[in-house]
This record gives structure tokens, C-alpha cells and sequence, in this order.
């Protein structure tokens, strides 16, 4: 169980610190120049999705679009819009919003290259931010490791994910059904919620962790074995995992806060602070577990001494207490020809006794030495 | 005993840690958003109850009142108002709070949301103040984790408390008895006095933990058991959870004291100044006790490895001797034909003597390496 | 010898951290308000000493008298004049002092609690500073945590130390002597010399400790015991305490250095640098010793384990030699009707040359594996 | 296989540290002043190589020249050359560069002696570079360690490589083919582009070690082994390499970032910000690769315990079942006069019948232990 | 050989910890003010002597003088002086350089006491610097840590070392012969340079650790001993005493790059970043070192507890094979009046044959589980 866990696990991390350097090293050796936009990643058979979303506090229009091009606000408009790309397979689609928006090549090439760091970049006419998801499908026992970027501008946002996800899901319905302050509020206070989302994720991915480490401990207790060690080390792994994608963020929804962008309004700034309480939040949630689980390894490595001191001490009652026995039966195995307890006729039941009391003071021995 | 003890202790602080989010993330999914005021914690069936203090230098007016409207200081009143609001499970007294003194939401959620992280912020026309109060409960062996809130205004303050609790009786006391200058100083000085008792607190905390370390201390030269390892663990799980408390404490303080808010009084800086100091004894006295648990895991390990020597040592003696003298028994329990020994009439005792003469040096030899 | 040393430090360590705060904690339940000037510590049954010197550049007067009154220098009085208290458990006569020289409640109440962390405050009118004095009795091998607290006025110093100790002897007589420029320069030296003769205590610590590392690191070589092991960890748990009181000294006297007040003279400031360079060459040395302690930690560790493989070779050799032994003794003390070597007249002595021979073949195994 | 690994590994390792510090240190003691050129690495037999290119946006020449003087720039020319020497035992190549140019004679000095520290310094006229390429040979499993300096100048670039290697021929590719902006943009992006190439192949060393890492990960499970373990160790010292040559980059590249240097135009800055990323993104992945390999550690540690409590349970069984049934036989061996199970006719029968029951009993017993 | 090596280390670390302290708290004790110049080491029985240099860019003097006075340069001279004192046992000598120069008294407290930690401070008319050398002597095999006071005036330098040594003679040969700019620059320069020459020192001593960890590593491979672990821990030892000795050293002379002294000059502040990057490669190495140190401590352990498990292997085997060959010939040897087996003709051959099978089914058993 917890093996199937742990390799899809470790294929994704790598996935996210190897194989996307991989590919990236090979385009390199061919001349690519830095800026240039290359998928990297998991090239996926899906067809890649564009959903967009233009809004005021009035009207709001939904559309789902095949062509990048369709989603583009018109010029002068001043509602703001929301460009979601769910996949990252066609660097065209990339390419024509950095010409659309005017965003510098290598933030086309960062979008692409799902080997990112988190990050926050102000580039004055937009920001853009790259986060990572993380998302523990109960089905198939994986973790999955996902790059999201998202553009702010002065009326609009794009973001893009490596997979279609129902992460924005809520805020689609927020901005749908008109609750709340996101239809008032500008683009700024969209792009606070899309990062709000993903660090919200977070907690349920802790959540299960939690759950596991339950689960674990209560068989440190009853039944550890090599099997729990390795739980306890894929969790740490996992752990380690988190604390990459998160750790980043910390600093940056820090910065962001501290920023004079023009693009991001007084209003907005103390939702920034709540993001930061809560960034703080999973990054101690991750502290805790990874000092529980030090704390869990620790236990074990102990449990399993204590189980092999058990084990000695067997050994050496059996040995203690029949070694002595047996050379009594081999003292009256012996050939000598005047043996007088031989002769005797209660000899042999005299001998079995003398046997049962000797293997009785031992046991006696080993209770008052705590040892049974 | 400790096990129980531990049970207990483990729950909450998953509860800080996990279940809390889970609700929220659930309330999240159905699309809130921010700033939406959900009690998050365990629901109790208690009511909740409302106090209310009104005073000056000179009058004092102590209340106990059914609906929080009842609470709330009258226009142009220049006594000053403490409203404690004891269990947070009617997010509408929170919110009618929230629009009597001009509260931002997303302060309101903070404090139902139970799962915060201590902190302080300044709203330049109030301050609120978020800390961890931590109970040890004799009764049924339980560590509790509470959340308080206390928002600081000009002449009133208004605090929150998950339970009712009695950590602000002492304070209640000297406001009635008129003991000391909190009657004579402003809101600000009432509300270092509730921060100063949580801090207060947690001494009484560490002294159970110091309490339990020297039980254990004993136990470990006495008879260390996988229970002692247990309880050593437990306490140090202990520490995290309350360092966790304390940790962002100490930052808050120090923050605090250097703001130049209209809020807080030059005269109650130095009080500040002793509450940071209180807080880093705190600390303090978390590291230290941390290195005493470690040091005291480092014993348990090494003396559970002695035991084990001390086994294997018996084992090898009892070996080491019986292994001859067996053989010196099968020696003469061969069935050759011509073996002189047996055919003498001393044989017999002789090799009982030989048995005895190897035993014996065999001990000696043990003796002089220290092994008996 | 160890245990005994032991427990009085324990106990010592545990005073400071816990004890202390324990009746503080229930004095505050009772309603006292901070600034209350109450003694916590142990209270001694001895009378309390204060002793008075007052000296310019040509006079010096000391005196020793009863009533703290006696001791206050008179008004308009141009001589330097340092009061010493040993003993801290009339409260009276600390809240005198803070009348005669408007000392601040908060620092009465420090003076008198004794679970104080070292740490100096500007008060502008006078500087306070809160030490601990170690001290090892060598005749009941404990070590002594003591509280001092110094307050430097314009041209006065008041001491209060827990009992009467022979710390600050040196200091008298080179006032006396008029040794040294200790009667020239002012108050600010005055409390220097104080802070530097405590400084100068924890070499003559360190060095007890030095000695002690010194026979445990012998031991270790010769006989390692588990008293070996208690005895590092109570080094280690000495480090500790000596760690925490000297850790904040450093904060502190580098603040020291950067003040500007005008209670400090500019002459003044390089004795405090090299004050600085003392406390740091402390806690060197401090940081030197745990490494050390570590080292002999985990080498006691290796060489038990090495002991027990000692123990493992030798049950092995027995083992493996007399089995076989057994065995050639065991087959021909079958009763086999046709056996033909015992029939033989040299089967005996044959057998057992064949059992030598396998002993000396195993030896040899043994010495080849270099297990011998 | 990791043994041949390891060793080359290790030289290198130890060659960075010390060979070249051997040698230095010989040439002080016979006196050498600061700032003079000695070459300080392994001599090699091979020639250098010199390679010079000019190129504005239109014109690009390429030549390999036998003498460095060819190589210069002429007077007055405002096309950018970029000079790159493969081989550094020619100190008086180095030496030339300098008077051409102006170099510091420490700068050379660092240049000729490969003990340097990544570091990048402004000298105002010229910023100079020292980087540490890193490079896994597949064919000899080796990985070397190489310097290589670059030296900005207004339109020139000079960089130096110990060995003549491949890691710049895509840069020169680009330069040729005319692709990306290579050619528009100033020495400084020539310069950044250099540097950028030496970060990408830090990609491609820890792809191998992760693919390294992989493998042992499979062998833990499968068949742990000391070479198991020493493999752990070379891939754990690797990473203290990689960390030492990637760590100071992180630093210097953050500075370069900073500087207000007439040589760095305003559009390089943003690609410096990229390199800076790169930088991170090496060293996380140094530093999660850190931790794999420490997880490892505890694991490998921890199933070569459970494989000694298997050995010692087989030890335990096998003489548990066997001691008793000896006993049984023993006992019938005694040759006691009276002995009436020996005169029956089915004692024998019986006899190992009880010992079968034994033995059956003890594997039932060790079953429910769960020790089988 | 390690052995005599580690005691001669160990009583030189502690010397510095210790024994000088030993000696100041005694001198402390009886009444001494801070700024007596006492001095504290090893009083050696040598004389002590003093060596002055004048020299400018076209003349230099060579002196050997008995008397400090004579060493002293003449008013107004405007060659540089570097007066070199090997020796500290003669406290006037320091008194007098003090007197002539205007030294503070702290500062020659601070030269005659060789338990100062590396510092540099700037008495705005003077710099004065402590350093550690540290010297491993190959025919003693032990290290040496001695104390160098640097004093740098407008046009001076002061030396003292506490014992005659080598360190300085390159120098003094680049003085004479004129190479370098050493007699071109000024007093600060030459400063530098005796600074240098020490920090060069270092870079030799790391060699000898390099080389003995070869050869440990190499022994851990082969023969792991009690003897080996020992050596690890002493040049774990020896690399605190290195870390001690540079780490301030670091500090200092990054701070001296940035003071704005008038007396050092601007062409000077290139060489100290040169010397501030040597101490950087130092402390690199060393804590290179040191994690080469901690793996191998690992690595030992472990090879520790395969040895172990390989000699249960063994035991178990042995016990394994011969314990059922033991039973066998133990049934053959009841004595039970009707055993059938006993009466056949070959029927001992036919025991002899099952002992064999059951062995070698045994060695089978084990060839399989690999334990063979």
C-alpha cells in the first residue's frame, strides 16, 4: 500500500527537479538562446482548454474559447478579464499572450518550463507570479506537483495551468452568483483570490498527511515494522516536497505586500497580509510534522531495539536454563565404572528433581532480575 | 497513565493543526469568500456568556447580560468598557461586535477561525491581538489549547474566548478591589493586563512539564521501560506545541512595543517591555527543558544498550562455563572399549573435580575481565 | 561521587526555571498587580548584610550598617557611593532603595524575583543590570546559580546579590588600596568592575569543568561506565545552564557599548569592549566544551558498542569451538552395536587428538579473522 | 563500480582543497610576494588553445590564433571580442592579458591558481568572474572540477578554462548562426550568457545523481550492503562539492544584480534575475538531494538492524527448539540401574515422540510471537 | 601513533582554554585592576628576542638588538620600522613598546595574556590585531597554537609571538632583497603581509588534515579499530581548534576592509579583500573537513555493526549446524532396550550419513538466505 504510494511520489518530485532540466539541457546544447519558449513537462495527449471571464460589478460573460486570440479584451474595455489556460502543451498559445499583453520572453519561457520556483517578479505594466499546487488524489495514492502561473495586469489576469483542474472552481461560482467583494473589487483582488486558492490547497494536503501520521503511530505502537519506516520516510519526503513549494511563497506574498505597485490597490493589501497568515500557517503546520515524525522515527528505531533486547533475553534463558540440565545428563551419561548414583534405585527420579530444582532457581533468578 | 495522558494531548493539537482547516476548506469549496465570518472549532452546547466592565478611576460596573447589544459602551462615554465574550459557537455576536466598533471582516473570521496563529495587528483605530492560551487540567490529564482574541480601542476592549475560563479572574478581582493602577491607566494598560495573564499561564504549564521531567528522570536510573521513552516523546511533542504558541509571541511583543500607535500610552511601554521579557523566559525555559529531553533520550538509548550488554554478558558466562564441562561429560560417555579413566576408582570424582576446577577458573577469568 | 554533584545542580537549574515562577504564579492569582515587589526564591533564615562605601579620589569611608537608611548618601553629596545588599529577602529594604532613588516598580519587582534572564535597561535617570553569578563550592559539589542586580546612578551603585558572597572582595580592596584607577574614573567604572568581577567567575567555572572533562575523557579510555555517561550529560546539562546565563550577558554588554548615556563615560567604553572580549572568550569556550562533550558522547557510545562486540567474539569462539567438540564426543557415545573405532585400542586417545585438532584448527580461523 | 567512482571523485575533491594550496604555500616560503602569476593546478602536457571572436550585428570573425597577442583588439575598434583561453599553463598568456587590458595583478594571480572561490568583483574598468564548472565523465566516471575565469570589459571578454572543453560551443553556435540576441546586445550579455552556460550544466551533473540516487534507492530495498552504504557517502560528499561550488555563485550573481556598474546595461538585468533563479533552483535541488540521501542513510542503517534482529531471531529459534530435545536425549543417555522408561518397549518410539511434541509446541509458541 | 599525537593536541587546545584563565582569575584575585600587563602562557626558559627593521624604498637596516630601547625609531624618521619581539615572558618589553608608542594599557593586558581570541580594534593612532598561528611540528607531532599581536602605527609596525619562529622570514626576505612592492607600500602593507604569511599557515595545517584523513579513510576500508574512531575524533578536535582560531578571523578582516583608517591606504584595500578571500577558502575547507569527518564517523559505525553482524552469522551457523548433528547423536545415545536402529549392521555409517545431510542442508539453507 504504502509502497505504490511512495513511487508515484518519488516520480513526481524528481519529475519536478530532473526531468524538466533534462529536456531543458538537451534544447540548450542545440543553440537555444535564453527566452526562447519550450514546453517542458509531461507532453500530455489532452487538448489544451481556454476558458475566459469578462466582468464588471454589473454584467459578467463566460466563454469558453478555442482559439487564444478570441479571449483577448477589447481595447478601451474596462471590464476586467480572466484568461484561464488549462495546459501548456502549445507554446503558440503562450507566445500570442505575451504579444497580446506585452510580457517580456523569459516570463513566456518561466510559464513554460514547469521546473520553476515560486515566485513573485514586478515587472511595472504586469506582475507575474508562479505557484505550485500540490494535490493528493485519494484514487490512484499520488501526489501531484503542478506549476500555475498567473499574469496580473491593470484590467486583467491570465493563468495558466499544467493540467485542467477544479481548483478555481469556487471562485468561478464566487464571481458567478455575485457573493462576496470579488465582483467590486478589481483585477488585483482576482489574482489575490487565484493565489488564495492555491495556498488554501495546501491545508488539505496537510489534512491528509495528518491523517497518515495517525494512522502510523498507532502502528509504531502495535506492530512496527520496515514497512511503517518507510511510511515514516515517505512522509518526510512528502514533507520535503511541501516545505519547497511553500517556503518560497513566504517570502514572496511578503515582498508583494511590501511592493508600491500601482497594480495592486490600498484595499487589497491587508487580504495580502491574511494570504501571509496563512502561507505562515502551513509552513508551521509542515515544521510540526516534520518534528513529529523525526519523534516517529526516533520511536521506532527504539521499538525495534527493545524488540531484539526481547528476543536476547529468550536466548538466553532457554540457553541458561537448559545448558545446566543438560551437562547434569551428561554427568550421568558418563562410562566410569564406580558411579555409586547409578547403583542407587531412586537415582534417576533423585536426578530429574535435581534437574526440575535447578531450572526452577533460574526462573526465579530471571523474575527477580525482572527479566520474564 | 501517560498513555492516556498522551491521547488527549495529541488530539489537540491535530485539532489546532488540521480539523479546523478541514471545515474551512469545505466552506471554501462551497465558494465563500474571505472575510466570511464560520465558527471553526468544536461546537459545544454550552451557551455563551457575556460579561461586561464599565469603569473609571473612581466608579466601577460589572455586568453579566443576555444579548451583546446589551454590552455595548453608550455614545460619548468616557469610562472605560471591557466586554469578554466567553465561547465563539454565535458568529453573530461576533459580527454585531464587528459592526459596533467598525471591525474588518477579515478580523472577524480570524477570530472565529480558532486555527490562528498568535499575532498582532495594527488597524491604526484598534488593535487586535490573537494568542494561544495553554492549560494543563489535573482533572482528566488534559492539555488544552484555547484561542483568545482581544481587540484593543480607544476606551474599550473587547476579548474572546473559546471556553469560559478563569484566567482573567485575578484581573476582574483587582479592577473590583481597585488594587494597583490598572483602574487609574487607560484600555490600553487592561489589555497588556489580559495578554500579561495568558503569559502568566504558560509558567504554570512549564512547571508541570518540569514536574514530569523529574518523574521521569527517576524512572529512567530506576527502570527504563518503553513507557518512559513514550513520555519523554510525549513531552517533547509537548514543547513543540507550545513553542508554537509562544515562538510568534515573543516577535508580536517586540513589534508592539516599538509601534508608535495613539493607542498605547508612553507609560505602559515599560509594562510591554516587561511582558517581552517574560515571554523570552518562556522561551527560555521551552530550549532548556527541549535539551534536557533530548539528553534524557540520549540516556534512555544508552542505558536500554547496556541492559542488552548485561544479557548478553550472562548469556556468554553461562556459555563460556557450561559449554566444557558438557564436553568433559561427553568425553566420558564414549563407548570405546579401552578408556583407562573409567576403569579407576576415583575417575568419577576426579571429573566432577575437573568440572569444577574449569568452572571455577572460567569464573575467575570473567572476574578479572569485569564481567561479574 | 557524580550522583551526588548532580542532583544539587539539577535541583539548582530547576530552582531558576521553575520554582520560582510557581509562587509567583500564585501570588498573581491572588490579585497582585505587576510592580509588586514580592521576594521569590528560597528564603534563607540568615540576616540580610548591606554594607556602604563612599570614596572620591582621596577619602574613602566603608561602613557596614543595619538599616538601609543609614547607607544612602547625603544630598549634594559630590563622592562615589556603592551599596551592596547581600540577601534579597527583605523586601522593605529593596523598596527603600527604590524610593531614595526613584527606581521604577517593574525593576524592584526584578530584583527581588530571582528567576530574571541577564539583561541591562537605560532608564535615563539610571541603568539597571541583571546578572547570574555561577559558582561551584567545591566542598558540596554544587553549583550555585545567583542572582545580581546592579543599578549605576549619576554617582552612585547599588548591588543586591542573593547571599552574601566574596565575589566583589577584590573589588573593596582595590578600593582600598587605591590600587589602579578604580578610585579615579566614576561610577560608571565602579559598575564595570562589578560586571567584570562576575565576567571573571565563569572562567573559574569553566575550569572546574575543564578539569572534570579531563578525568570523564580519561575514564572513557580506561573503564567506561554507565556513571561515565551520567557524568558527561551532567556536563552537558552544566553547559546548558551556564550557556543560558552568559548568552544574553553578550547581547547585553554590546548594547552597553552603543548607548549614548550620560551615565557612561566616554573612558569607560573600552574597558566595556574588552568586557565584551571576556564574554565572548566565555562563550567560546562554553560552545568548545558541548563539542567536546558531543565527541566524548558519542565515542562512549562506540566504544560500549565495541564492548559488546568484544563480548559477541568470545561467546562466538566458545561456541564454536566446543560444538564440534560436543559433537565427536556425542557420536561416540553412540550405542551403535557396530561401531568399529571403539573397538580399537588407541580409538580413544584418537578421538580425542581429533577433537585438539579441530580446537587448533578453529583458533586459527579465529586468529586469521583476527578475532583473537 | 562505486569504488572506481569514488576514488576519482575524491581526488578531485582533495585536489580543489589541496594539492594547489601545497604548491602555493612552497612558492611563498621561497618568497614570492602577493600578486605574482603561478600557475597552481595539475600541469598538463596537452597546448593551450586560444580562440578569439569579433562580431558586432552584422560582421562575426572567428579565428584561432598560435599567440595571444593576434588575439587583441585593435585600437579604437568598436565590434566586441570575446577571447577564450582552454589551458592556463602558460602564465605568461595570463600575463599579456593583463598589461593588454589592465588587470590587478591579484586578479591574474587568482586567474593562474585554481584554489579560487566562485566570487565576482568590480573592479570599475572590468568585473571579473571565477566560476566552478562541474562535469560528470560517463566514460572514465569521473568528476572533475574545473575554474573558469571571465573578465568583462567595455567590449571585450576574456574568459579562461583549465582544460579546453565543449560547455561554451553552444554560445558559440549562436554567435554564428545569428540566432537570438546574442549579437544585438553588449559584452555584458555575452558575459551573462558564459556564466549561464557553466549554471546549465549544474542541471546536468544532478540529473545524474539522481539517477544515481534512484538506483540505490532500489538496491536499499532490494539488497542493502556496505557498498550500498559507501556509494550513499560518495553521492553525500558530491553534494558537499556541488554545494560548495554552487553556493557563493548564489551570492555573487544576487550582488551582480545590484551593482550600479556602467559595464551592465539596464536590458541585462533582467537576465541576471533569471540566472539568479537558476542559482536557487541548483542549490534546492542540492539541498532536497541532501536530505534523499540522509533519509537513505537512516534507512540503510535501519534495515541492516532489522537484518541482524532476523539473525539473531533464526539463532534464538534454532536453539530454543534444539536445547530442550538435547535434554530429552540426555536424560535418556544417563545410565541410571533403574530407569523403567528405558526398559519399555515403546520408550524409544515415545521418547521421539516427546521430542517431536516439543519441538512442535516451541514453533507453535514462536508463531504466535510472530517471530516465523 | 595517534595516541601520542592526540595528547600533545589536546593539552595544547585546553591550554588555551584553561590554563591561562587559571592563572588571570588567580591574579585577579589578588586585587589586580583590568590594564595589568601580566603576561599568561608557559613561561619558557629562552630569552626572548627582538629583531627591528627600518627600511624605505632605497635603504633598509637589519638589527638584532638586547635592549627594546634601542630598537625604537628616531623622532621624526620617516622610514618604516617593523619591530619584531619573539618572546612574552618579559612584560617591560611590552610595557616599554607601550609606553613609547602610546599604547593603551588594555591592549598590552591583551598581548602579555595568550588566551585572547583573534580581533582587530582601531585606537583611531594605532590598529592593533591579535591572531592565532597554528603550527603542526612533524618531528613532535604536535599542533601548536600560538598568539601573534600585530600593532600598526603611521609608520610602524610592532610584532610580538610567543615563541621565535619561521613565519615571518619570507618577509623578511622579500624586504631585503627588494622584490615586490613590499618596500614600495607603506606600514599598512607590510601589516598585511605578516597577516598573510599567518593566514598562508593555515592552508599548510589543512594539508597535514587532508593527508591523515586520507590515511584514515583508507584504514576504515580496511581494519576499522577502536584506534581509528579515536584519530576521527581528534581531527574532529583539531578542526574546532581551527574553526576557533579563523572563524573571528573572518569578522575581522572584513571589517577592516571597510573602516575608513587613515591608516591604511586605499592600494592596500585590494590586498585585503585578496587575504579576506584566503581566510574564506580556509574556513571552507574546514568545514569541508569537518562533514568529510562526520560521514566517516558514520561510516565507521556502521562498518562497526556489519563486523558485529557478521559475528552473529557466524555463531548462528555454527549453532545452526551443530546443535541438530548434536540431537542426532544425543538419540543414539539413549540407552532404551529396544532401539532397532542400534542393532543394525550399518546402522552408525547411517547416522554418520544423516548428520552429514542435515548439515550440508543447513549450509544450503544459508548459501540461500546469502549469509554465506
Amino acid at each position: 500500500m504504502y509502497k505504490a504510494y511512495k513511487n508515484s511520489q518519488l516520480s513526481n518530485e524528481r519529475r519536478w527537479i530532473i526531468i524538466s532540466r533534462n529536456i531543458r539541457g538537451r534544447s540548450k546544447k542545440t543553440g537555444l538562446p535564453p527566452g526562447t519558449v519550450v514546453y517542458v513537462g509531461r507532453r500530455k495527449p489532452a487538448d489544451i482548454r481556454i476558458r475566459s471571464i469578462s466582468f464588471d460589478e454589473k454584467h459578467i460573460e463566460e466563454r469558453e474559447v478555442r482559439e487564444i486570440e478570441e479571449a483577448f479584451p477589447l481595447k478601451g474595455q474596462t471590464e476586467i478579464t480572466w484568461i484561464n489556460v488549462d495546459g501548456l502543451q502549445k507554446v503558440e498559445v503562450i507566445e500570442k499572450v505575451g504579444q497580446q499583453f506585452g510580457i517580456h520572453p523569459l516570463v513566456l519561457e518561466d510559464i513554460a518550463n514547469t521546473g520553476q520556483r515560486p515566485k513573485i517578479e514586478d515587472f511595472s505594466s504586469y506582475i507575474f507570479a508562479v505557484l505550485k499546487m500540490i494535490q493528493y488524489k485519494e484514487e490512484d495514492k499520488e501526489t501531484k506537483v503542478e506549476q500555475i502561473s498567473i499574469i496580473l495586469g491593470s484590467n486583467w489576469v491570465v493563468s495558466f495551468q499544467e493540467n485542467e483542474g477544479d481548483v478555481f472552481d469556487p471562485i468561478r461560482e464566487r464571481l458567478g452568483s455575485d457573493k462576496g467583494r470579488i465582483r467590486k473589487m478589481g483585477a488585483d483582488y482576482l489574482a489575490y483570490s487565484l493565489i488564495d486558492a492555491v495556498v488554501d490547497n495546501y491545508f488539505a494536503v496537510l489534512e491528509k498527511v495528518g491523517e497518515k501520521i495517525e494512522e502510523i503511530e498507532d502502528e509504531i505502537v502495535a506492530n512496527p515494522s520496515p514497512q511503517t519506516l518507510q511510511a515514516i520516510h515517505d512522509l518526510k519526503r512528502q514533507m520535503i516536497l511541501l516545505r519547497k513549494s511553500v517556503w518560497p511563497l513566504r517570502e514572496v506574498i511578503s515582498r508583494l505586500e511590501k511592493w508600491e505597485s500601482n497594480l495592486i490597490n490600498e484595499s487589497t493589501n491587508i487580504f495580502l497580509r491574511d494570504l501571509y497568515d496563512h502561507t505562515i500557517q502551513v509552513i508551521d503546520a509542515i515544521e510540526t510534522f516534520r518534528d513529529m515524525l523525526s519523534g516517529m522515527m526516533d520511536i521506532y528505531i527504539s521499538s525495534v531495539s527493545n524488540k531484539m533486547n526481547e528476543v536476547m533475553k529468550v536466548l538466553t534463558i532457554i540457553a541458561t536454563i537448559f545448558l545446566p540440565l543438560t551437562l547434569v545428563a551428561g554427568i550421568y551419561g558418563m562410562n566410569f565404572r564406580v558411579m555409586p548414583e547409578l547403583e542407587w534405585g531412586w537415582g534417576y527420579p533423585f536426578a530429574l528433581l535435581v534437574m526440575l530444582a535447578v531450572g526452577i532457581v533460574m526462573l526465579f533468578y530471571f523474575k527477580k532480575r525482572k527479566w520474564l
